[in-house]
């Protein structure tokens, strides 16, 4: 999987702080999570192929994470796609891009679906043969949902040695792989875990955004390979995080260390921060490693 | 008067290369005229005070005209303003920022005034002490209006010498600059012309964008000291440019040749051209003085 941060800032994009948006490459598909205004820009900047987004998730309404869409939307349709375009997000949002689209009597010439979310309680919103999105419902001042996406179990890998030795055909190869058990040439049964290996670990990434401490989502994160989750505040600001509904670096890396990920991603920092380094020092405090968002960046796990 | 481009490029935002936006300085406002994605942004790095913007002018409700205003207006709400915003625009501007700010959750703790527009006639949309703005209907695919504002005339300059030698008691000096004839020391009747200048002249500036070729708009910027037109092809492209109701550089010329205009400010280009120095050979054929538009541009006239 491969990660890059379009934007990683709270509240008022400025020159070089941009809202919150995110590119995820995972298996064939690249999904844009969040889209701050001016997403278009930064996906032009870090020469991300508009074509290959086929999946838009929009954590909450809030602007600094969905004021960019209605102008990605547009600029998608004046580059004439014709591929279908996905959006996941809260009730409302499909009325607030069709509204503008309508006053601007410009409709897409593709195919534009809303998946708006109201549930309170994890969903699968997304599955294909190779991948799993699931909500994570976060506790903000309007309704939000994180977004775990995970990797689905491969195949098992050939024991090639032991798969010779117990005189398997070649066509049963498929049948193993998929964890059967098959005859060999002189028709003994032979047992799949003996001529085979546990498949490549599937990976997972969260995205937590925004959200004050919330331990509930521990159970659905569990284990995952990559956590992104907001830290607006250093702790000693931990009232106004209180306040306002968002998470502190410190408690972000409890939620890191109670769901036993592997590592932890840090973002969403206020603007009040012109150097975020006491980020990573506050978290590691609890946990680690931890990694600091920052424009540009690509985390490949 | 003074304008700083903030953008304007037509159509899709790329890296350096802004949608509308523009900020007239004109006596005591600092007037936004149309606000694409990003303008906030473009405010910050031309380090225009947010304060000052009171009043906003949106031609219309394509995106690249105004999908910056919601940003703005959120920001602004960020920042604890406190003084009326008055925007003015296209019926359902109104409808799409309130619509996202109720799914935001958050309201601005001032005034949001909404001006809409429907009238195909020009009308006097805004007027105080010292300053005019008129809309100027336009032809565009949707409901569209570009803007003139002028300075209203001032007051007549005393010609010093001149009233010394009248003998007018000083308490009669403000009574001259408004034009009136008054009363000297030996109770005679001074004309008011033989003591007072001309004053100076009221400045005006026009906005006009999107629009294909328009001769009706010519007597409403008559004589007008600097026209913004916008040419977003070049005539050879003017089979698009009637497709589009866009309007090419030669035909922006052409207006401001009719209205006697001073100077011709091109701007709109179209993303297909790379280098934009044919718009101004173009259009000097036709008239000069012809300035292109670029981003960060100020223009004082």
């Amino acid at each position: 999987m491969k990660l890059t941060i379009l934007g990683c800032h709270s509240a008022t994009p400025r020159v070089d702080a941009h809202p919150t948006a995110q590119i995820l490459e995972i298996k064939k598909h690249q999904f844009l999570i969040d889209c701050g205004e001016g997403t278009q820009t930064q996906l032009r900047k870090y020469k991300i192929k508009f074509s290959r987004i086929k999946h838009i998730f929009i954590s909450h309404l809030h602007g600094d994470h969905y004021f960019g869409l209605v102008g990605l939307v547009s600029t998608l349709s004046l580059l004439t796609r014709e591929a279908d375009l996905h959006i996941y997000g809260p009730k409302g949002l499909k009325e607030v891009i069709t509204l503008q689209m309508k006053l601007s009597n410009s409709w897409t010439n593709f195919k534009l679906i809303f998946h708006e979310l109201t549930s309170k309680n994890s969903e699968l919103i997304f599955e294909d043969d190779q991948v799993e999105v699931h909500t994570i419902p976060l506790d903000h001042r309007v309704y939000t949902n994180g977004f775990l996406f995970k990797e689905k179990e491969g195949e098992r890998k050939l024991n090639i040695g032991a798969v010779e030795d117990a005189n398997i055909d070649k066509a049963y190869y498929r049948k193993l792989k998929q964890g059967s058990d098959v005859l060999n040439e002189h028709g003994q049964l032979i047992k799949n875990e003996t001529v085979t290996l546990e498949p490549f670990p599937s990976k997972s990434y969260a995205f937590c955004s925004d959200t004050s401490y919330k331990q509930d989502i521990v159970p659905i994160i569990d284990n995952v390979n990559l956590l992104y989750h907001e830290s607006t505040f250093l702790h000693e600001l931990a009232h106004l995080a209180q306040k306002t509904k968002h998470s502190t670096a410190k408690e972000a890396a409890q939620i890191a260390q109670q769901a036993n990920a592997k590592q932890l991603l840090l973002g969403h920092f206020s603007s009040r921060y012109n150097d975020v380094s006491e980020f990573k020092t506050e978290a590691e405090t609890v946990f680690k490693p931890v990694l600091l968002a920052n424009q540009g960046q690509v985390v490949e796990f």
